[in-house]
């Protein structure tokens, strides 16, 4: 039970700070300036690096349905505790966006508007209004680096000391490049937590933010597989 | 001497730090941008950074109350000492913050207003305005992640080069969510500085900030203890 | 094929990364404030970082033409990986701006303008329309410095665990001095993906950030070798 | 001859990318927003943190005379390398804002106005326009914390491999807050190199930024022999 709990509280942790850091610090209200999306990006991408040092020695902090079905996929993790990873990263994911709406259902006049919560999605409406087709090559290419970092830093050639804040750093890149476009998922659960609070077109988008990001993990694979583990 | 002095010394940097950049730096003057929500963040969580690797091989670089409490209460640090460490905590803030007042009394038109010199808070004319259920969550939760990479990151499987580094930007990100709603805290002493001076509102909302801090943190120890330190 | 395939990765990285970063998110459209000039700075640095642990172990993480040629003159790898090296860095970069134009493709009305996608230039038109003199004083003394981080962090001296994080972290600084001036190339093959698809005035200029980062990366070489070295 | 010209290096790139993102890319002009005081604050610290681990083997990267002569004072340095190291130190700055001189020189428009390119000072006109108080226990109080994390990382229980980065995330700290105040210089050589081409108030000026720090400086280091150290 000690390792889907770490997924559990990991996932909650991504959620609950990357978009908290968004909904509630993104734009400036009273005094000074928001965050932007340049402290969204940090938000994101620092909760990966702190997690993974803080339960990476108990459950190796996937956080994220992606990186556990491409670890599957590379023969790192048995099918059994890739199942209970992802069941946890979904349930931690889902009470992250359930304590961010209790804190937001604090301020004045709030409610749950169209993509709330930082929700992932695309399209007219949706910050920089790109396309489906825009959103999937994102969501594939950016989820396909990700594993490749992920891969190399973890191989037995990779700095142990220095991994955690190597991939996290690459998140937090892929969110500098991404979030006009999709808000930047590259996560299955991190995607499905803010869709069930938000509904509408987050829920109806919900399925571009499980396949590409998968289709880009899986291929990560097999390339490490084929091209550099040996 | 030496441990309360390094515990004293720590605080006073913390709090000069990161109150110190809220107040002078937050919001744009003459010339360049402010620092806005982004650099107040850096500025509270990479000065525990700095001090972990300072003052840490000394005295543990706690430099705050609610840490020092759910230390002890997974018996990590013994009673006497964590006593000389609080009051060393309350004594570095208060002189942190008396520094940054002499600061700001040398600028043009300088006046203590409500919720000076990075007072904590809430309510209505406090930042986004969040009631007093948010703020206390927001603590709590906040505090309790905190401890639980606190925890996780200095136990035997933790990696102890880089436990001050994940610890410091654990303040970051919360500083990322929580300033809009808080101020952020998840430091009695950090919020007892500014206080002091400031009086009125600070002084009066000052209970929260000792009271939902030590809750989150206390909740981390025993969460802690019973689930992922066997 | 190993080692050529990890810089045709690297360089697709870093280019997708950083000229994404500048022209996807560099502006705010809707929502939060755009990341600015100090978020394009992280992106390109960071991406160095991150490839540095990813593929360091692999092909050295060099991604860089003017970064091959200088390890050439210093006697750091033979002449045959140098071409097959450079090859792949121009390759990489060329297929990391197609698909950042494909993304780009699919924002409402996006047109190929002079400079487009992350092109590197100056003079009149180009951010602050700094000279030739400038532009080429900048290229050739930032590559220097690079490249004198580069030769020194990874010598028997230097440590191996930080040596990445500290060249990218020059990247950053790079980019923070000399976006106005030129956008900041200090790589011939990372000017040379964007050139392809903008044309114009971006293929005009492309000499200056092929012959300035090899003039700064060759004189860094022989000034390591004479006084650093020994 | 090997460790002053490293010094010099060293303090030529401190001041390039300190003064030169400051006075480069600290507005906006046309195009994404300027890097702002955050950007600047990252650029002074980050070049310490680069130039740690570049320069740090060879000579102990202090590239400021007021961290030669607390090391003087604390006996950790022979007075002869003391007196080489300072002599480098100001040249380093010097050439450092000379090449920022002909970089500016290239922008449209460019003219030496008071406090140009990048200088220190305080009172009127000079950005928060601080008094000399403010200024000068601003500059004596920063640079005793900087010595104090110095002395701390650098012990023999500090930790080898982060203490760069600890130094250098603490000068990003100092800037973060001391900006308004007084530019920030908590090194003389830093403030001598944009002075000797501003002129006017920058030259009159300069004497608190050779006497606060050296202040500041040599309290931390007989606090720390008399506290820390044993």
């Amino acid at each position: 039970m000690k390792k889907p709990l770490a997924e559990l509280v990991g996932t909650f942790s991504l959620v609950l700070f990357g978009c908290g850091a968004a909904t509630i610090s993104g734009i400036s209200s009273t005094g000074p300036a928001g965050i932007g999306l340049l402290g969204i990006s940090f938000a994101f991408g620092l909760a990966v690096v702190v997690m993974a040092y803080a339960i990476g020695p108990i459950s190796g902090c996937h956080i994220n349905p992606a990186i556990t079905i491409s670890m599957l996929v590379a023969g790192k993790i048995k099918t059994g505790d890739a199942v209970s990873y992802i069941i946890a990263q979904f349930i931690g994911a889902t009470l992250g966006v359930g304590v961010l709406y209790l804190i937001k259902d604090g301020a004045p006049g709030f409610t749950l508007g169209e993509w709330a919560l930082g929700s992932n999605g695309w399209g007219p409406g949706y910050l920089g209004a790109y396309n489906t087709t825009a959103a999937f090559i994102t969501e594939a290419v950016m989820t396909f680096l990700f594993l490749t970092v992920i891969f190399n830093t973890t191989s037995r050639f990779g700095n142990g000391t220095m991994a955690g804040l190597a991939i996290g750093l690459t998140l937090v890149l892929i969110h500098l490049v991404a979030i006009p476009v999709t808000g930047t998922s590259v996560n299955p659960a991190r995607s499905f937590g803010p869709a069930i609070f938000a509904g509408g077109l987050a829920m109806k988008q919900l399925w571009l933010f499980i396949v590409a990001p998968i289709v880009g993990g899986v291929v990560a694979a097999l390339v490490h597989k084929s091209v550099f583990e040996n």
